[in-house]
């Protein structure tokens, strides 16, 4: 132990030995100070380099007994690298990371690796690995997910490129990521931008479930009037079950913290306007441009644009009329009837929506959000497959799904079955198609209907658990009414149909008719 | 009538006399085609152009003896234009727009005008008139809404540009324009690429209206056992009051019209796979990149796009289990219950929706259609107002809704109501803060509601109807469960959250408390 730590004061000094260290970090924010400390806890020589030195002497005192070495020059950073050198850049995404790069190639050599390990745009990715490559660097475009917590202690690790710049990165990458019951959290996703796309994707089915969940606690909050006690007993029962997953099991801890300042919840001090940092957004953008329906994604995106115009809301909830949310019987409710809706007792909805008691109530939001789920999931491992398949990234879903299992914000039991679904059929048309995922949705297909009518008929907006709905009805529909929209585009727009008769291209002249 | 003959036979040689036209087209596709013969018609004498000559002397032999000139080449037909010209280009959007710029760009002069009346990315168009203003060359972009029929007889444009740029190009646009009750359907949109951006919102808010129009139309043919003849004259019927408008009258005129094959209706002989050109999902990208939400045009995209994946779903129908759609009481039904479902009868769906008898049903639907739809084009007509603000295009809505009254494929009475909104107040927040439009959707609310819930209950794809109510809903709500979500974003992400109770920046170390 002493001998470590003084071989570390050595190269703590602003440079490092000559190709002592192993492995080097560029950025050391939250994620990148973390992720280094996680490299250099595997056993591995970590040199750290940051924009700001002031910054790299702070890490670097911090963690005076390991074995990092820091820089103040990008020369003297790689300088310090053994050869071939594996860098991890963990820099914002955009233009940062293209500074970056060309600060470093004075510098690098045939070889050596560059890792961005931020949350970049694909195509970007895309572009410097071909850039790079002709410079004879490889390159990675890793998706890095877990927060600060992950970084530190297991991420899942999303990494896409050639096969030779992964099999250089695999070693420390599989002993860095969050370990499950199968292996570490991280595989050779595919070529080129495919690790950037994947972790896009888990970004747009995060913001799903976090809409969801949103959603569903707003119907039992507001329709059911559920205390945040008992909502936070409620999700943690959940979270013994087939709902069982990290933003669960926070869901609960929220809903029970209290707040130092009011002695209240603290969920209900906070303000409701959800903000977003653009990869839902870019996976939305994505799936209109690869004509993929992700409704539910694409809703959960809208949501928070709806939540972050607090200023028209406040408006609209003086102009506009709604039913008044009624509260269900809740004498089965054991918490403190809390929240909107005035006092309780057993109004019926205005429509006739009719759910007699806070446990039936319960059930159907437990299956709606499972039912809902799965429809979203489906939705971004299409969009997976959709773009593997005009990339020729060959991606496996189950591959996938197991990487998500550990490390990453969406990790979830739920992922395991998706991993074995896609182990019995990797082609796997959809999600949905699975056995086992219809048969649960078989069984919770009336219950889900159930509670987005009650939510509807008592004016609480549902539009992730409604577009989730409308996208299970689209997939069950062998015929849609596509039929009159395509009338409608041939008659105003001479823009042809098919028959379902017979092949062909057919226009009619419609204002015949007329 | 002799002389203009033979004036006419003079110029329509493969050049015409030098200077003698004083409008060029440029494309003999149907759209340019038909501005052409609608710009002649008015007494303008028009010099014509096509890639393939062929086509241009096809043109000129199908009016023989109008005032056209056809030219084989740009520089001809450059030449046969008076000083300082006017050049509208119908050529597909993006890369023939660049190629025709650079092949016309020798032959122009200072003071000359370019109008792209194609349906380009208004980012396009900005790029293009930038660069051809450091040449002196005035440039609009010039959305032209209304089909063939539209552009032969009076479209609506949308043209944007510079001021001085508009008003070369007004005298002809506002005589070849459709002609409403206050004027002709053209406006000067604003600067740039305004003229393209607003087209392009109005064909997103067809989309939303074409896609609720066909969620209308399943759940009346599925649920309420209507036959084409029923459904045909409900759409009449609905025509002559505050849904009139083109897309419900050509509805009525498609549910009607026999198939010459199988005598059958033809709209039931037409293939469930709605295509589409592109404009949807650029506003989709648009109202993702600018932050404002837009779900219903969003919804009625991924319909289309559900809609184009029938292998899909036609496994998923196979798979999947829903309730079976139950008719509602047909009694008062007076036409043939037709479509699927089975037998009529009195069966209540499953959920234990209730709707009692098949008029009922259809006021409910008329309530929902139109709820919806000021739903739509309210989510429309913000992103225009933000784009106005975001790029200082100062937009006026109100003359947006009015040009749109007229020769556009949205052309409807309902436009004018719009009008009369903004004519009230210019500042608007939303449309639905109007307060004839609050009192509208104040009254039919309760009737959307139930609609919607007999549709969901009887497992029939609702998206762009529920995404619309899920929005009022939203607008609606001083308080969203966005609370929650901030929270999630603050344990996982350590992003912050702001207060209800005071200002400031927030952080909570979550996990304490577990």
């Amino acid at each position: 132990m002493e001998t470590e730590e003084e071989e570390a004061k050595t190269v703590s000094e602003p440079v490092g030995a000559e190709g002592w260290a192993e492995f080097g970090v560029i950025g050391l924010g939250v994620m990148g100070a973390n992720i280094a400390l996680n490299i250099e806890e595997k056993g591995t020589k970590v040199a750290v380099f940051n924009r700001s030195y002031d910054r790299t002497i702070e890490f670097l005192k911090s963690a005076p007994s390991k074995r990092f070495a820091g820089a103040e020059t990008l020369s003297a950073f790689v300088a310090s690298l053994a050869s071939p050198r594996a860098i991890l850049m963990m820099v914002p995404a955009g233009s940062a990371v293209d500074e970056t790069i060309e600060g470093l190639l004075p510098y690098l050599r045939t070889g050596d690796l560059l890792i961005d390990g931020g949350n970049e745009f694909f195509e970007n990715t895309e572009r410097r690995a071909v850039k790079l490559a002709q410079q004879g660097i490889l390159y990675l475009g890793m998706g890095v997910s877990g927060g600060e917590t992950g970084a530190r202690h297991g991420p899942s690790l999303m990494p896409g490129g050639k096969a030779e710049a992964y099999a250089r990165a695999e070693p420390v990458l599989r002993k860095i990521a969050a370990q499950v019951d199968d292996g570490p959290c991280v595989t050779h996703i595919g070529p080129g931008g495919a690790g950037h796309y994947v972790k896009m994707i888990h970004n747009g089915i995060e913001y799903g479930d976090m809409q969801l969940i949103a959603e569903i606690y707003d119907v039992l909050r507001r329709v059911g009037g559920l205390s945040n006690d008992r909502l936070a007993e409620v999700f943690a029962e959940w979270n013994e079950g087939e709902l069982e997953s990290y933003l669960i099991e926070i869901t609960a801890k929220i809903l029970r913290r209290r707040d130092d300042e009011t002695q209240g919840a603290l969920v209900d001090m906070i303000l409701d306007q959800a903000k977003m940092k653009g990869t839902g957004s870019w996976t939305v953008r994505d799936a209109a441009q690869r004509m993929v329906p992700a409704p539910t994604i694409a809703s959960a995106v809208d949501a928070r644009l709806m939540s972050a115009h607090r200023e028209l809301r406040l408006l609209g909830a003086s102009k506009l009329a709604g039913p008044i949310p009624s509260l269900v019987d809740s004498a089965s409710n054991s918490g403190n009837a809390g929240g909107a809706g005035g006092a309780g007792g057993a109004n019926r909805s205005p429509s006739g929506a009719c759910i007699d008691d806070v446990d039936a109530l319960i059930a159907d939001a437990r299956a709606a959000l499972y039912a809902a789920k799965a429809c979203s999931y489906a939705q971004g491992l299409m969009l997976i497959q959709a773009a593997s398949r005009d990339l020729n990234w060959a991606i496996d879903i189950g591959e996938v799904a197991r990487i998500w299992k550990g490390g990453c914000i969406i990790r979830a039991a739920f992922l395991g079955r998706i991993q074995a679904a896609y182990a019995r059929k990797p082609t796997l048309e959809s999600l949905l198609f699975d056995a086992d995922f219809s048969q649960e949705l078989a069984a919770r297909q009336e219950g889900w209907r159930r509670f987005i009518t009650l939510g509807i008929a008592s004016g609480i907006p549902l539009s992730a658990s409604c577009a989730s709905l409308a996208y299970y009805d689209g997939v069950r529909s062998a015929r849609l009414p596509a039929n009159l929209t395509q009338a409608q585009r041939d008659y105003f727009g001479a823009h042809t149909y098919a028959r379902c008769d017979r092949d062909g291209v057919f226009h009619t002249e419609w204002s015949e008719a007329s």
